[in-house]
């Protein structure tokens, strides 16, 4: 076991030996974490690797961090904290929103596959109410390695779109809606349950869980199985 | 109040006074409904209006009815039990249903909403993973004063519709699927939470009160309002 | 498929088409819209239009959209914002309520009939608790062409009306009440399993989308099908 | 506490000391008692007492009874298994259904109320949608020490009665129903929920605990406090 | 019908005829009443009846009702605002609470049951955790006509009164707790499947409901039907 | 982690290092194995251990095994199947139950306690609704170094009995009940949102995990930490 | 649109197109399919593509199908239904199941899966309440281009093998389990909540889509984006 | 019963006697207290037992309390607000928790089980999805006498440790989460639904809980019954 390594914090247990194990540096959850935890975990990780993503970050967060990491961005629609290191973008992922107020949870996804390296077609506004929309995108979605399909309220998106297309698609509900909508379990629900073949579901918002799993995915259609 | 009569049966009080009222005859909702009464219920409205619709009537139902109402017919996938007056048929619902498996409720709907009166266009099979199967339908549904979209699963069937049609959809969820459905609930609240114009909902495998309001809307497209 | 145009913002796709397809204008669900793509979407389908909706609005929305269009008008309890052309309003639709809080709900549906042309008759405050009050008002909800149930609590609203009505029922439940209410998911679940004919229902709080419903049957009502 | 005394059967622990407490004697809930202590039980009590009442009894254990105590008597819609001391009977208890396949658990409240010394009036089939029905048995049902209100589906009834009376409403939900009733849970939800004053409920199903908060209820009416 | 009056202030129908069907005045539910409807309505009963009970009342709406009705009263921990006329307290209500927390519920049961004219014995904190501190009350609490039991996390209380006593008991789940308390649900369950023999149940936190239905009874209990 | 071995036999994984690691001989989960399956892990288990314990077991495979372990015992009530070699029990684990219907799941953890080397004080039929029967037991209840508390419907006995006990109580919700119980849901909220100090809960109607933790604490009260 | 066929049977459409689009052949889910459909179904798709699969078959469906098709296989155990040609397997798709009871969903999943063109590793009963002997397995696992993990009870063995390897993992709760299970929707809830990077979730029990999922990303791996 | 005290002040009843029955005094829950209540309380204890342990409280609460107990301690991170004596810890309680946001709780259930006289070994940060940070402390864990096991989101932390070691596990599930986790609710599932042996379940975020049965044990093993 003397392979497998981690940087003891006492508060937190840093994965050092992620990357090599899954290919991808360790992201901060930043919601809920103590000021000075996550000024550490932050210094931490940048020293380590030169760069870092911290996920679900608020205003106040931001300006913690900059203080010690000065080229640190922060992006307030997706909540994403970044230092970001340039890199090569491989591969296709399209990224399709049912309506205007999923782009926050698509710009989650979006930043997040961008950051592990992958390109990424962002398709917004596209909702089943209105087909033709969705159908004059199919080319583009066709084409894409795999698909992050976002919609909240009924969540009919992602089984629309499986129908569509020869690869996987990743279907996140949001909690966009009212009422029944229940903060997007209606909308988990109708995706668990969709008909059309090919479709897997992540957690309500998750628009960072959706895209680890397509760059995966998008990694394993560009270079294999190493 | 003296205009509003009923027949009391003592276990049971019938509404002699809805067809005037509401322009349907009483129909009977079999399940549950002891023989004894069931019997004295058929023979009572058979002999006041010359016809009669049960719903949700099982095959001993059919054998009970047939030794009192021998032209009484029975259909055992809608399991409707019913004696049916000739009658001509008016105007124009669409029923619409996701997969095979939801003509049951589609056929409790059809056979209602004929016996109601109203001529009724079938348009089975054509679920939103297969797009087109649905699109190729798309100016026959069109055609429709009102829809009726019938879907277990996941449900997406009604948003997709209601996007394409300019006159009211009625959506029924089927309880049709497995694990997650929850018997049907995920469909209901995917309707529910449709996001499309003009989506309206009943119970779960309810094809009878989905024909009922559709047969209302029916009338009025075709006769206005008295 | 050319004759299915919409208007691409990028950030939204504005469906140019629908009041072709479905006889009404685009209307705005303005609640979390940020504030630049809603000024444009208003500016965008006011000058199409001459007329726009928007619905859950803000009164901070009312401030950025009065800027550029100083015309608009806001209501607080309805949380309506619209600029409206003069028309002739056709038919008759009841809105009816259970309690005095209900009204929030039932103007919004008011409101968005009245700009989809159909001319709407209020009663409010007339709950099931006191049936006679009601009662009293039995005549004028009978000569609507469609009712809309607006209640929250227990909701046993529509069943009553649609037991002395010919014409559709639109329930909608309300987040009115408190602990076992659960935000109008009790309402919503009284509502669905309706022992009355001819109950259809919406969302909770949805009377933007019973008054789409409502004015489809209207139309119908009064000029047929087209 | 010596004066608390109790019969200790090893498996079960009769709580002789009842009626002087509360009035009545033990009642068996017969349901997933193993035979040999269901006919021990009886035969205790009947020993005790000179009459015994059983409820949700089946058809077999009435035959297992029957050997031991051939007076005992079952009612297969009500499933009351009893053998009953004549008795005056005292006051009013109305016993109000909403639809004929609720009258099963009417009957367990009407007999056990009999049981336990109270006059019923049975008023079945009178539900909201069709208001007339019920308002025709308003004054009856006023002449009551108190109401129970039995409905399933949507259980609006417990509100509209609540409404016209001025002594407490016991409001029974029953499982009648399917999809959205969720056996039972949407009419309680409703009935706990009743805008109307002077509502309270029980248990799904549970005609017997109505009866005997009912019971209570007239006696007080009839008696006094003692 | 004519003997069924009300008032119409055209937002709401204020029963004027109540009191003589159902022996108590119009209450009124203040939360989430516009101001200008309160101040109103408050006026309109007051001048009606000299006296006036307002529940679930904001400090806020307590200065608005001042400024029209000097003498009225208000009570920040069970959220009572009223003016009461002197009157002559009858019977006995025991109203029993789990804990100091129920406390806010039960001085709405308990300063409503006095509004309604019934006398009231307040014993509280005695919770099932600490069953001896509840049994040293038995013999106060078996003195009640009915009793009212509060209780929130695990409402165990009802069931162990009802256990005691020989009159109704009637339970009130509350909103205290966290985690798998569900902000009362679990704790109505609890009540609504309780063992013992006459408990039922009113909506979580409805002090107010729950003493209505307790006066009822006590005033049979003392006066006897009428 | 050589010292950590099983024993592979394809279709399951013996854990037979779990008496070493955990003190006590695999159990075997009876329900759902296939027959052919369910015989080989028995015969396994004898003999490596000398015995073996079934929990969940049905009358068809106890024929199965007796054919190979002529000398299994079956017990309908508590469904256990298992041969058990004579040793001396320890220590004091009290297992009260609320009603006669509990005593399937009290005996399935009686005897499990009892395979796994615990002296047991079964203590039945003293639910809350009777407290002064569960008070004559205190003394003994409070001699147990754990106590293992069985109730369903609204399973309040748990906070009793922690309230009256310094050692740990350990609450089985069990699925007795109708209605609002919802097979147990009911019983296991209540239990987790007990207000009494000392009580953890098990699944439902989970005898045989109660009786392992139970045993565990048992077995330090005795022998103390080793 | 002429590019999109599909074979009109009028009680079902076949997608005759599927294939090119998404690389697989139509599959039938057989459940609740009328004899006569299913029959006429599987000639059909046997004739056009010289194999067909069928999930969720039961027994008598198999005799059904037998008879036109004498070469059909049926497993009991996965309840599939098939006539598979010879083909050469690709990759490497782990399955993996937490217990013996999860069986039945894995070789729904690993047949689904061979059929489908994928080689498949069978690991089954690594359970996480004993780590050890999944970790023995762990570099097997890592070998896969994709796991599917699936589990009933509490589900955790996702969030453990996600947190082990570099490639996609696809998560299936099972209905094994009992009490607060809730026939799968526990391990739903937890897979779907997990805190491991990687994990994406199919419906309860449906091994079916798992393996659809897991197919469409095994073939990208070995054969990139065509 | 004489032997049965408590401290009356009126509007809360304090055990007095707990210390003798329980080992523990009594602890105060701060959340929802009254300013004035809180005061007296922690007065009144303070004098009796020289120390006083306060849950849930607020900065707020920790002003009122230090006026007038200037030696009174808070901990923001915990909540707690104590005067503790200075005592001998004994035993050993390890407290685990999987992510760094688990520590609210952890440090809840840490000081509670200090402030009861038990020693605790915190390890903190060690969740499943990194399963090697978690055995790397295994032989720390095995050694305590009792694990509380700490987790929120999936919370699959306490099945692999129940697996690990021999003593018991208390898990407590966490608010820690988002989307699908309800709050805490899949994490409370996860755990109840647990395959592993000797796992019992506290409420959601009940550190206090979890706490005070660990301690319960811990002294069973290192004092024996007594």
């Amino acid at each position: 076991m003397s392979s497998k390594s981690y940087d003891d914090m006492e508060f937190a247990k840093l994965d050092t030996d992620r990357e090599l194990r899954q290919n991808v540096a360790e992201v901060v959850f930043c919601e809920g974490k103590e000021d000075e935890h996550l000024v550490k975990i932050f210094r931490r990780l940048y020293e380590q690797n030169g760069q870092v993503l911290g996920t679900r970050a608020s205003a106040h967060q931001y300006d913690l961090v900059k203080e010690i990491i000065p080229e640190v961005e922060y992006d307030e629609t997706s909540r994403i904290l970044k230092v970001e290191k340039e890199k090569e973008l491989i591969g296709n992922i399209a990224i399709v929103t049912a309506g205007t107020a999923d782009i926050k949870v698509a710009e989650e996804a979006a930043q997040t596959a961008e950051f592990l390296g992958a390109k990424v077609n962002r398709i917004f506004d596209v909702g089943v109410s209105g087909i033709h929309r969705l159908l004059d995108k199919e080319d583009e979605i066709r084409e894409a390695n795999v698909v992050i399909a976002i919609a909240g309220m009924e969540g009919a998106l992602a089984s629309v779109i499986a129908g569509l297309v020869k690869n996987p698609v990743i279907a996140v509900p949001t909690s966009v809606g009212y009422g029944a909508s229940f903060e997007g379990l209606s909308a988990l629900l109708t995706m668990i349950n969709s008909c059309a073949n090919g479709v897997t579901v992540v957690n309500i918002d998750n628009g960072y869980g959706a895209a680890y799993s397509a760059v995966q995915i998008n990694r394993l259609a560009v270079k294999g199985a190493d």
